[in-house]
C-alpha cells in the first residue's frame, strides 16, 4: 500500500549550519531551542544515526529507517524550530526565515534525489505580516508543500490579528499545518491549559490545545473568510473531535445570530477544511471503541498518516493495523495527496 | 421515575439579602457580580417568576416549575456566587461566607419545609486555607451536601495549593462539584481558552476547562492522596471522556515513572472518584452516537442528572427520552443518592 507519512521532523547537525543564513544581530543571538519546560522523560535509541548524532539530522540512515524500511514514499518534513518562543517578534521571523534557508538547501535539495521529501514552510505568529511575506517568498518552491506554525500563542488562533497568516496560504493555495510546541512556556500562556507540572500533563493536553485553536477558527469564521485555507492539526490526536462538534453544532443552533458570517453548521466547515494527523491516535483498551468513534464523523476522509519519526513515541504503519481495510488508502496516502497535490 | 436534579442555581433577591451577612469593609464593596465578559446571548422567559423578579429567585415559582411539574424529589442547589473573580482573597472569602450563610437561612431552612432542596458550601479557592475553615463551618449542617467552586482560576486544580480544600472536603465526606464561572476573565485565565471573541465560544469551551482541570488533577495523584475525594464536573459534559482517558492511560504507560504517586491507571481513579452532570449532554445527529461513546466507559455510573433551571438553557427529563431505558435509574437518580448519601 502507499504510503505518505505526514509528520517527519528534521533537525540541523548543529547551530552552524543555521547560523549562516541569519544576518547580525541575529546570528549572535541564535541558539538551536531544547525544551527545558516540559523535558520528554522517555528516550529513544532507535532512531539514533550510526555518527551517535542527533535523531533526524542523517539523511542516509533517515532514508534507511523510514523510507525504504517502512516504505513509506513520500515524506513530509516539518522542522521544528519553535521560533514562537521568542518574545521578540524579529528574531522570531528571521530564525523562521534561516529554518526554510536551511531546509531547502539539504533536505529538500541535496538531500533529495529522488524527491522523496517534501517541506514546510516555517512562520512565526508572532507578526502575521512578516509571516504572510515569507510565506510568499518560498509560495513557488517546487518542494514545499505547505506552511507550519507552533499551538502555543498568546491568543487563539481565530482572531484576527492572524488573518494574513491566512490570506497567504489561501493566496498560494498552501494548506497550514498547526504542530504543538512552546504550549504554556514563556510568553504563550494558550492555547493549552496553562502550566502543567509534568511532561505527562503537558503532552496529553495537546489535543486541549487543538481543541481550543479549532473552536476559535469555527466561531471567528476563518473559512467563510477565506475558502481556499486548509488546516492540518498534527500530533493532537481525533477522538475528541466527534464530542466538540457535538457541542459546538448544538449551541451554534441556539446562538449563531452572534456569529453571522458563520452561514453553516461549524462541522461542515470542519470537514472541507480542516484534518488530522494520525499520530498519536487515542487507543482505547478495544480498538473497536475508537474506529466506532472515527466512524461518527467519517474521520477516515479527515486523517493523514503521520509517524512522528523520529521522536520517541514515533509510529509505524503496522501500529494501524487495526483499522478497517476501507479506511486505510484514504488515510495512508489518499487524503494526503489530495491535500498536498502530490 | 424517582429524579434528582443536581445542578439548580437560586439567587438572592437583591444585594441586600446578601450585604446582611458582610461585615464592613465587605458590606460596601459587595455587589451582586453580572457577567460583562461573555454575556448569554439567548434570554429565557419561561423562568421569570410572576412577579417578574430575576429567574430562580422565587421559591414558590421555581417549586411549582421545577418540583411539581417536573416531579423533581430532591434538587441540589447550586448559588452562583462567582467569588474566583476576585483579586482580594479576603473579599472572596468573606462573600463565599455571605452566600453560605444566605443560602441556610432561606433555600434550605425558611422555603424548604419539605426538605427537597439541598445546598452546596460556596468556597473561593484563592485562599485555600480559609476555604477549608469554611467548609469546616458548614460541614455538619444537615442539607449542606457539597462544597462547590469556580473552574476559572490562575492555575489548574491538581496543583499542591490547593489540598487543604481537598483535605478538607475528603475529611467530611462532602463531594466536591466544580461549576464554570470567572473563565478566562479578569485574573483567571486558567483552566479556560484564555479569552475567545464570543459567548458561544467560551461557552461551548467549558468541556475544555474541565478536561485542563481533570487531566491536572489525575496526574497530580490528587485522589491517590486523598482517597475519601469525590468531584462533580458540571456543565462540561462527558462525550469527550473517553478520548481524554484513552489518551491519558496510553500515555501513563510509558511515563509513569513521571508521576509515581499514580499507583494504577488514571480511568481507574476517574470511576471511582469522578461525576459528571447530564446538561448540557452533547447531542449528534443520532442519539445512538451519543449512547455508544457513553457505553463505552461505563458512563451510566458516572452520570447525575442535571437541569441548570432556571438558566436559558435549563433541561428537562423528557429530554434525556432517549437514553437506553437501563441507564434511566441511575442517571435520574441512584448515582446522585449514593454519592450524596441521600
Amino acid at each position: 500500500m502507499e504510503i505518505i507519512d505526514c509528520d517527519v521532523h528534521v533537525y540541523p547537525r548543529n547551530a552552524e549550519e543555521i547560523k549562516r543564513y541569519l544576518p547580525q544581530p541575529w546570528k549572535h543571538r541564535f541558539h538551536i531551542w531544547s525544551n527545558a519546560y516540559y523535558a520528554e522523560k522517555v528516550e529513544t535509541n532507535r532512531t539514533v544515526p550510526p555518527n551517535g548524532a542527533g535523531p533526524g539530522t542523517d539523511p542516509d540512515f533517515l532514508i534507511r529507517q523510514l523510507i525504504k524500511e517502512e516504505g513509506v514514499a513520500q515524506a513530509i518534513l516539518l522542522p521544528r524550530a519553535n521560533v514562537s518562543i521568542h518574545h521578540d517578534p524579529d528574531q522570531a521571523a528571521m530564525e523562521a526565515s534561516a529554518y526554510n534557508n536551511w531546509l531547502s538547501d539539504t533536505w529538500l535539495t541535496s538531500h533529495n534525489p529522488d524527491g522523496v521529501f517534501k517541506g514546510s514552510i516555517t512562520i512565526a505568529h508572532q507578526d502575521p505580516a512578516a509571516a504572510a511575506k515569507e510565506i510568499e517568498k518560498w509560495a513557488d518552491h517546487p518542494h514545499m508543500v505547505q506552511v507550519i506554525m507552533d499551538t502555543g500563542a498568546r491568543a487563539p488562533f481565530g482572531q484576527r490579528h492572524y488573518y494574513p497568516i491566512y490570506e497567504a496560504c489561501a493566496r498560494y493555495r498552501l494548506p497550514l499545518a498547526v504542530h504543538p510546541g512552546t504550549d504554556g512556556m514563556g510568553v504563550n500562556i494558550l492555547a493549552s491549559q496553562g502550566y502543567p507540572s509534568h511532561f505527562l500533563e503537558w503532552y496529553a493536553g495537546f489535543s486541549l490545545s487543538m481543541q481550543v485553536h479549532l473552536l476559535s477558527l469555527l466561531t471567528e469564521g476563518v473559512f467563510e473568510r477565506f475558502p481556499e485555507l486548509k488546516m492540518i492539526f498534527v500530533e493532537g490526536g481525533i477522538a475528541w473531535l466527534p464530542a466538540l462538534m457535538w457541542r459546538l453544532d448544538q449551541e451554534y443552533k441556539g446562538l449563531r445570530s452572534e456569529i453571522p458570517w458563520t452561514k453553516q453548521m461549524p462541522s461542515l466547515y470542519l470537514k472541507e477544511h480542516v484534518r488530522f494527523t494520525t499520530h498519536p491516535l487515542e487507543r482505547p483498551e478495544k480498538d473497536g471503541d475508537l474506529t466506532d468513534v472515527l466512524a461518527m464523523m467519517n474521520c477516515e476522509d479527515l486523517l493523514l498518516y503521520a509517524s512522528n519519526y523520529p521522536h520517541q513515541y514515533c509510529a509505524s504503519p503496522r501500529d494501524l493495523h487495526f483499522l478497517p481495510e476501507t479506511f486505510k488508502p484514504k488515510i495512508f496516502a489518499q487524503n494526503a495527496k489530495q491535500l498536498y497535490r502530490l
